[in-house]
């Protein structure tokens, strides 16, 4: 333990100055978060507990445990906090324009993610006397996490350089009859001795995935839950997608869509592979995923509208006849071509219908072109991207192209 | 995929027959299942949807996707779910009862886990019309999952089995100067290629585990945000517990809190290891946890009070002159002794204060007496126990006592 980074301690001022903005645009007095990687977002730290923030002036962050840890790792004030029930004497001395004064204070938090039971009680101490209405505030803070600053880049860097690394030294241990469970075995091992965490984040209710999604053959093929092109057989309905324990075999696509986080940053790409070599029908189809994340690079400028990205991803594969089979087959497409990636794999924005919101330099987007043929497989490609005044920036290191194994 | 096996069909309408039985005694019409865990629990399958479970009669699983998968996987009735906006027309026509009788029915879902702009869709959707009021049934399934059936042990043991082989296999491979990390990636290596499903579930808000607690010397005294009682230096502030890269030293406890998931369920059990040999005041700690332990296990009967086996073994720490670092250090301590587990990692009961609850026959805890000394480490055992009409039986199969590398 050495304290925070002073160019981090820097950085979180200004995130929670953006979020201030958020809150004075939309007229709260302040936002109380909750979660602990928003936590970690607001105030460099993941210690239990609650962090205020007003609308004006200065944050505090309300540890439950470690206090201690907490200090040495925070940019923000920290006080203890005993009990929920000392919450309120707490939050009525520190911010008495919100809780003390007359009229009435919207305080915003993430209901996005917060449980209702906890939401509960946290409303019941913060509304106690009238003073104050809770509101929906998660899409503030997805707003301020969507744009990235230089030291979040360089963390994304650093987990995508871990990503090629495990992807280069797995993809020459891949043999036929090997299952897909001890190749995405070896590419865990890989990246967690470089320091993947060990967790991928998710902001979606439900939404689960250890390293990505690995799967050969038809297996891959099989649909999930999970909202993702690709589902996979998994280990069972416990486990119900991404890698089984079907042996790889040789002309099938592997799809190797492996991520990992790095200082809780996360990278997400997607390479396929094959021993030998794969069907035209399929090889086809892994070119026109390259063609079409060709294609959408052209379009990753600031300005650009996330739903016009998606249409003319959408148009391209109905040109090329395969638009039954893209983002998953039939009933089980999924109807987005990326999305954003940071802290959580599922940040905004999402290329999609409806997400009408242009794309402003530092941005961060998985673009993730993929193919489904039921029985016999899922071809494609993921990069993740960084949007710049002048264009996309690659942050994906791996080699782009078909892994062809002899 | 080859549809679900006839033991576990049977089983999932047992289950829904207990749930049935809590609904009925606390004036439920209907239990709304959301959370992936609990959909598996009582359908089988996790695919994404909402299960309707009726105080008497059948139960519906309405899917979003897969329906194919879900149908395959689950013991009931599958609807295909096409938007929210079409739940409230299934609903009235499959529960005429619940939704469109006259009176007030009290709709019950899991306000522990679901959050709340999910909660308020579906709740908008359900009580439209007046005919219905949300409750919080959180308790309700939580106590059903409680007790584990035979085919639940089964999947434990299973798991316990794969958690004590791969602690073999890690442990003769400890050396002077492997890092916490390195030892942590092979465990999960071993775990993982074993059928590990690579996510270890957990109830609670903001609790996230990878696969468990490693730590050595004083790295592993570090305490942090997780309701444990070690914490872990960790990875940084986005990965504040667990293994970090300090190097593994001659003579300082090193420990092996490592579970794992198969099929879903959850083994947690914890081993001491040290190279050469700990100091006299740790091996005496050690020893304690130990005895503590056997102590534990001849209360660990029916009928026996989960906050009288706590108080027992804060009593047995104090006599030892140990309770300052009993379970935590000091403000970091943790006020519990076990955990109920299965599905995820902190089920009821627990072994804490105000949980006056008796045991019964199919309960499973995990039992973690530990002890945490600043600047030096932890040490402490941790078993697995079903408990049975004749006492406590271990579901952990790794052998007890401080492993001792040369």
């Amino acid at each position: 333990m050495q304290g925070i980074d002073k160019v981090l301690q820097e950085e979180i001022l200004q995130r929670i100055a953006r979020l201030q903005e958020q809150l004075q645009k939309h007229g709260a007095a302040a936002f109380l978060v909750t979660q602990h990687v928003d936590l970690y977002y607001l105030t460099g730290s993941m210690q239990a507990g609650f962090a205020f923030i007003p609308a004006h002036g200065d944050a505090t962050f309300y540890v439950r445990r470690s206090i201690w840890r907490a200090g040495e790792e925070t940019a923000v004030r920290v006080e203890p906090l005993t009990s929920l029930r000392a919450f309120r004497g707490l939050l009525e001395r520190d911010y008495p324009e919100v809780f003390a004064e007359a009229g009435q204070s919207l305080v915003a938090t993430e209901y996005d993610v917060l449980p209702v039971q906890t939401y509960s009680k946290l409303a019941d101490i913060l509304t106690a006397g009238g003073r104050c209405t809770m509101i929906d505030g998660s899409a503030f803070i997805r707003r301020v996490r969507m744009t990235k600053s230089p030291w979040e880049i360089g963390r994304i860097e650093a987990a995508a350089q871990v990503a090629a690394e495990a992807l280069e030294e797995a993809a020459g241990r891949i043999r036929e009859g090997m299952t897909e469970l001890e190749l995405m075995a070896r590419i865990e091992y890989e990246i967690r001795i470089r320091g993947h965490i060990g967790v991928m984040r998710t902001r979606s209710y439900n939404m689960e995935v250890t390293t990505g999604m690995l799967g050969s053959g038809e297996a891959a093929a099989i649909p999930s839950a999970f909202d993702g092109p690709a589902g996979g057989l998994g280990l069972g309905p416990a486990a119900a997608q991404s890698a089984s324990r079907k042996p790889i075999v040789r002309g099938e696509p592997i799809l190797l869509d492996i991520g990992c986080c790095i200082d809780g940053y996360i990278i997400d790409q997607t390479r396929t592979a094959v021993i030998g070599g794969l069907s035209d029908e399929l090889a086809e189809a892994y070119a026109q995923s390259e063609a079409i994340i060709r294609k959408t690079e052209q379009m990753l400028r600031p300005g650009a509208a996330c739903d016009a990205i998606y249409a003319a991803a959408l148009a391209q594969a109905d040109q090329a006849g395969l638009s039954r089979h893209f983002m998953g087959y039939g009933a089980d497409q999924v109807k987005f071509l990326g999305h954003g990636i940071g802290l959580e794999l599922d940040e905004w924005p999402v290329l999609a219908k409806g997400f009408s919101d242009p794309l402003v330099p530092g941005m961060v987007l998985a673009v993730e072109p993929k193919f489904t043929f039921p029985g016999k497989g899922v071809v494609g490609i993921e990069n993740t991207y960084l949007v710049t005044d002048t264009g996309p920036r690659a942050l994906t290191r791996s080699p782009e192209g078909l892994i062809v194994l002899p």
